[in-house]
């Protein structure tokens, strides 16, 4: 006879312990210190204050002639001011003269200002002789960019909790910082259980199937900004399963199993969790999933995911993905619904709320009505649709609010 | 006297041309294999197929026992039938016996069928005894998913061009395959010029500002599905540039450059492009980025960009974005615009299409009006508008479209 589950207990009880759960063992998150070079991406885990005022320095934002403006309050096209070049200022060099009363420096853009100089002049207005000729006037600090102006010291320059852009990159390495605090990346451990089960790079052996939850499983970690750890597959076997769940602990923050949990003969998840910890959960009133287990080994969190590969990626977004996305810090970016109607009438199961797979064509959305063993129709999906546990019969045309698998960027 | 560009081309010139070069350069896209474990995210450079029926066998698709339907056509809760179990078949066992008339095979959810048994009645619905009593009758492939029910041998799982989500992932690990065909990613060498910069992990220096674009750079060039290379600062030095130039081309596919652009002193860029290839755009009617530049080393693209964080970025989105992004296999997924009213009016330089950075608050569009010199602008802004070169006045109200800098994912 096929065994009972502990309690079934409804999505928001499960959410809510979830969600308690979290706070409660992985509250405030790690941090960590990367070099600039790899922090694309990742979330910051405190402000960033500049050390430096930006400009550094009075900057020359033309190339021209660094001069006093004062020297060129009549200057004009029939009367230049003329100034004697003391100096040649690129963009790195360290100025070296003072400007005095009918002097100019030559200077580029980007270069400091001169001590004595308040005025640019553009090279176009000038004309080189012996001297310098000067044909406009300049009034006091043109074409300077103050120092500080752009950036003070200990200004804030990018917040706690934002996602690292390029141009908050830019900003940061401008200030001179070249390492950033960012939110560690939880480790994700991932376990197949099943002696059906065999490694995609093996051949094919009679009555096995490759086991495709670790790779599809550790590909949405990877989506959610955590890093999955494969720990291969593991045999229906009590021994082999306790030792590779207390394992794994050891060396991750979360473990995902996937298998094992449904009232089968090789079913042993639950009893490895509560010998060596606590089942919090186990079943679920949804469909697929409703044997999904979570439990606690050793402090850290064990999610048993059904072995079905459409149920365990649904499961996994329905009831891990928004918790694994802000313990990595992400916002749960583009986690929204698409309200669209129902391409043909669609039966489901009465007293459990159903996520189905679904496909969306010409703005209409098809569900996909193939088992939830079947691959192809995973791979063919654009998402999938959540029916309320009190509906049968949802009509053609009727709209349902589709939850997109995500445009996955890297 | 400042240098002149040699030919000022506008934007839809300089577009032609690029898209061209780009073709003419970078097609086909070259391609690689990679493990499924490196695969998400990545582009499929070729349909792939499976090599197998999915399931490869028979299935169970519940748990119960295997069994001639006709053994069961008249069975009922007052009159079981009753079979003799012969074998217990796991997941991932290999069905050892026949199932004859009057004969049964316990079996688990996900076990192969044994040979002649043609439908499963689940557990719940038996009883074990001596025998196993049956108390439901079961129609022919009850509870079995055939093999290659869900995908045929030579069907294809994942399309030419796809992203590798989770969803295909798993279809594809499904299959049996561990290695996959993706487009290669562009290697981007990325230079910064001129004797101002340093590195920001070095000490304030008098002079000398951090440079900054090498690392925004690289940042959006990853954002592209691109992988960038820092290959460094290089000194406004025509012989260092030119060795850096020789040698980038060499193990890059393509080449950006910041700085040494514009009519200064120290610029030389042009010269060196032209002595070791050809350059083809030099100016562009656009602000920031008018002294862009495009030519060819090698056979391979240089793109000089400006040497102001927030030009050289804007340039970069302009005109480097959707080529990268469509040789990396990646749709502009997201490169949209948003309309949305100006908050307050806006000048603009008459004859230039002018880029302005932005930031968006309460659905008004407000620009950051300092100088493309300036850092927090870019920490600030949320992304930039386009005013045709016709325009030199925008009021306030007067919708704009603005394209958002993308939020980024890793």
């Amino acid at each position: 006879m096929g065994r009972e589950f502990l309690n079934l207990v409804d999505i928001s009880e499960a959410h809510r312990i979830i969600r308690n759960l979290f706070k409660e063992i992985y509250h405030p998150p790690r941090m960590e210190k990367v070099n600039l070079k790899n922090a694309y991406g990742r979330v910051l885990a405190q402000d960033v204050k500049s050390p430096i005022d930006l400009p550094p320095f009075n900057r020359a934002s033309r190339d021209g002639y660094a001069l006093k403006a004062e020297d060129t309050f009549h200057a004009s096209e029939d009367n230049p001011s003329t100034l004697k070049c003391i100096e040649v200022i690129e963009a790195g060099d360290i100025p070296q003269k003072k400007v005095k009363r009918g002097c100019c420096s030559r200077i580029s853009t980007g270069a400091q200002i001169p001590e004595g100089a308040d005025a640019i002049v553009m090279v176009e207005y000038t004309e080189e002789d012996d001297n310098i000729l000067i044909y406009r006037s300049a009034y006091p600090g043109q074409h300077i960019t103050p120092k500080g102006s752009d950036i003070l010291r200990n200004d804030i320059i990018a917040k706690k909790g934002s996602i690292l852009s390029p141009e908050k990159i830019g900003a940061i390495s401008a200030a001179g910082i070249s390492k950033v605090p960012v939110i560690a990346k939880p480790k994700i451990g991932i376990l197949s259980t099943g002696n059906e089960l065999i490694e995609p790079s093996n051949d094919q052996t009679p009555g096995k199937i490759f086991d495709s939850n670790s790779h599809s499983i550790a590909a949405a970690v990877k989506n959610c900004g955590c890093e999955p750890k494969i720990l291969g597959i593991v045999k229906d076997d009590y021994k082999e399963l306790s030792k590779a769940i207390r394992e794994g602990v050891l060396e991750c923050d979360i473990l995902i199993t996937s298998g094992g949990t449904s009232a089968g003969a090789g079913d042993m998840l639950r009893e490895v969790v509560q010998d060596n910890g606590e089942v919090m959960i186990h079943g679920i009133s949804i469909k697929p999933g409703k044997p999904t287990l979570i439990g606690k080994v050793d402090g850290k969190l064990v999610f048993g995911l059904p072995g079905f590969p459409v149920s365990a990626l649904i499961i996994f977004d329905v009831l891990l993905r928004p918790y694994l996305m802000e313990l990595s810090g992400k916002t749960p970016l583009g986690y929204h619904t698409i309200e669209l109607p129902l391409a043909h009438r669609l039966h489901s199961s009465k007293g459990r709320i159903h996520y189905a797979l679904v496909k969306v064509k010409n703005s209409k959305v098809y569900p996909i009505l193939k088992d939830s063993g079947a691959i192809a129709s995973l791979a063919d999906a654009d998402g999938y649709i959540k029916i309320p546990k009190n509906v049968e019969i949802l009509e053609e045309g009727s709209k349902v609010k589709v939850s997109p698998f995500l445009p996955y960027e890297c």
